[in-house]
């Protein structure tokens, strides 16, 4: 089938590389364009604008940074809304917040476009397998056009709802979880630390117990190596990710105490000068605010 | 061997019965003698006192439900302490606030007998199969008698120091990860739901993704069908958790923003009339302030 | 003095009426026109766009609703800044973003256009007596030529600093003042109640001991009586409020806790369906939550 | 008229020796028997136990530090109700938790003996001023009994109600005032700190419009002045304060969140080094997770 991909992060390369693999014609564009190389090399075509990729395909995948990026590539000029074709369907990826998600949904409907969300969760090796967990949410018929390539991308797809915003708002909803379980060993480890015992062992008997999801093993253990410099994703992401799911609730109506928490804890890592860490070292906060000397 | 137990509750019950079906000489004494029954028709004897009974035995095991009760039974008029031989061993599995561990741990001390905590993670029907994850603390050589009869008990014996008290620290950091999963989740399925997507999907992917410990299973389970009314345990138990998990944190110096949280939380759950249902029922309080009608 | 007024909510009302009452020469526009007959008939002159009064005057002020009423009217089609004089001063009043405060700052700069920020402290009563407290900030020079006009409004008249944004600041933090002083009221109350203590009784006892601001007066005292229905301000002004304040703390990197607090008892507000009632209905969220019946 | 007073660190001499100014014949007793010297220099008469000082006086006051000494001093060997004669009237003046309010109300009550609260606010200077402000509860002739007395320590007498504890109650709620005003200042002055205002402009403004609580001038006065080091009160007390408040909502049902991050703030003062430090030096923790250096 012929694919566009746009975003070309590390999360969009990988993925795009799986599709490549599994046989596709893919179509990339991405604003700094050395990020499409290796795909280029690998077959794909570089398109000149986000347009003209979209004129080409009956896909267009996007995976991009935020909500301004996703809207200047989607509705501004030579954006993918002004080459999709009839026949097309945009295929959003990005964690947005619900306005611009609601945003996307609307622009399209209202150039009679095809458009579903689908998020994705693992890390950029998880792509490369095709073992994402992917989120939808759109018309059905939609996504059903859309699974033979989602299947390819991602073990498991999940379908939320027929409004597409709804998976935007999962994928908020999951990432909150990392957050806030990361605020509870924090407070876990910490405590047992400043009492003597090693947050290692804590966090060997938790993972062997009731508490063995990969969320746990994941992050908790980052936090008891301290490992806070081979960033997966920094404060600034969480903390953009947390203020769209205060977002979120704020608009529902829903007051979200743990999200306030996570947010207090995010800002003062920025304060601290950990923006550009790894979001696990927010667990320094309440090491640091116990009397613990710094890690 | 001939091994006492102290304080039959559901969970005191379940564990004396394993130790019988393997074989070992049971003793056992309930404030309500009643409770005793059953375990007395499988061939249990029945003590007068906490000190017959441990007069009689080399391991004392003692499960009561809280901090007085513990030290009634353990250092009280006809306790634990008084009937001790010079080699006996008293293992205490209750759930303790620090101040109450280190009196056990002292008071025994001070009598020169010998005394480990093993604090237990699982339900009733863990114990009877023998599938408890065991945290035990104490002097090694210690522990290192206790070892079969634990090994009994539990599929896994976690040590976790030599000091008896880290191991009351540790159940209480295990039982403060329930509560703030329960919120974790109901934060997000309060949000969902306003939002339109029925929060079973929302379990469904996180269960079948990332967050996918038996904490996860088992709360979000009850969560999403609003069952309130099985209680395994009750508001009251979760509030008299937090209340001694933050007690740590006082004395440790730690700030533990979330458990504050919970306590208002399970302090609002028992101003709602709500106090011996099931502790999941706090996800109520974030539904109700919500907007949401009550379930 | 020539004087434009533009924004004739209750303040500004008051306010240019004020002006009027001491001799000078008001041009006022509003987009609901209607809002300026008062004042028209007590000699005002009505401009037919925001551009064409601010030719007409020496001095500009404006006292807008919000963010965007603000952008619209300085620096839309047919705005203030379109009409300015090289010799003009626009005296922004209304309460601000921190982000919305630096665009009409830079704004105006970048036109070469003269600006300061002057928020006011107090009710319409206060404007129309000329007792408002003005919260200043701007170049020394400018304040310096408003001041003569600023002392006809307000009995006192604070300098803050040369950055217009900084009286925002200041502006955003009492508010904040206002929220947070009613939730300390209302968690004393509730409490007191609970116990059998009447609140009256505690607000006589605080506002005659050391608690005695207006904003323990004035709140509190609308507070004992549960009077939510002659609403000064609503529960939307007051979220709004609180989240530019929690945005200022977020791009300072500055955790405000009590701040995340009050978002979190004003979205319960709404969530209850108290969006348009006076904001001091916030204190039924904690008599609700503690089992009080509504009132 | 003959009257004992026991407790006597800084606020029990100053009110002391305000009753013997007043001409009236004081029996005074104090553990550390020293720190009654300048009191016996001008006429008072030294007792050798409460019992003993009770036996010989028709009103009792106490002013001691805790729950502990007063329940000690009160009902203990030697204590006060031990020597209280059939007409004498024990006033306890000091600032107690509900549980040890009532402990005291009842064992007086379980013994036919007189008993009244009588909270103070105020400062040693006050109390040797008579300007103390009094809040008073128990039976209205017992309180009857006492006004003379009474009037004479304070400006103001408040009758809050027939159960002693109430008057505890307000003591805790009141003290609860001051510690939250002071999180409201550090979040504002913090956030105009890193905007580049000085907070004492901001505390100037404050303190001349709507802020103009002695609450507001007293802490904030110190607070702009960094002055954490002649402490009126230190970081321990103030967390005694509050564990005691959240105590008592914790018994009556009543979540409350300004509470319990008051709590977090005083612990991590504690885990600073700061226990000892006058308590308003809690607006450290915000300034330092804010990224300020610590002054």
């Amino acid at each position: 089938m012929n694919i566009g991909f746009v975003g070309l992060g590390a999360m969009g390369q990988a993925m795009a590389h799986r599709l490549i693999a599994a046989g596709h014609d893919l179509h990339v564009w991405n604003r700094t364009r050395s990020k499409a190389d290796a795909l280029v090399a690998q077959g794909a075509h570089l398109a000149r604008t986000p347009a003209e990729l979209a004129s080409r395909v009956e896909i267009v995948f996007s995976m991009l940074f935020d909500d301004a990026t996703t809207e200047a590539v989607t509705f501004g000029e030579d954006g993918i809304a002004q080459g999709m074709t009839d026949t097309g369907l945009h295929i959003c990826c990005s964690t947005l917040s619900l306005a611009q998600a609601r945003r996307l949904r609307d622009g399209h409907d209202a150039r009679g476009q095809a458009y579903i969300s689908a998020n994705v969760l693992g890390r950029p090796p998880a792509a490369a397998d095709g073992t994402l967990y992917i989120i939808a949410a759109g018309k059905p018929e939609r996504i059903a056009r859309a699974e033979p390539v989602l299947d390819c991308l991602g073990q498991t797809l999940f379908r939320v709802g027929e409004d597409p915003v709804q998976a935007n708002l999962v994928k908020l909803s999951l990432n909150f979880m990392i957050y806030t379980t990361i605020e509870q060993m924090a407070e876990i480890f910490t405590l047992n630390e400043k009492f003597g015992t090693d947050p290692a062992k804590v966090f060997e008997i938790m993972t062997n117990s009731f508490y063995t999801a990969p969320v746990h093993r994941n992050y908790g253990g980052l936090m008891v190596k301290h490992d806070y410099d081979h960033p997966g994703a920094p404060v600034t992401l969480g903390l953009k990710d947390i203020e769209m799911f205060l977002g979120a609730g704020g608009e529902q109506g829903v007051p979200l105490p743990f999200a306030s928490i996570m947010r207090d804890r995010l800002i003062a890592s920025v304060g601290a000068g950990d923006a550009e860490r790894d979001f696990v070292v927010l667990q320094e906060r309440i090491r640091q605010e116990s009397g613990l000397a710094p890690r």
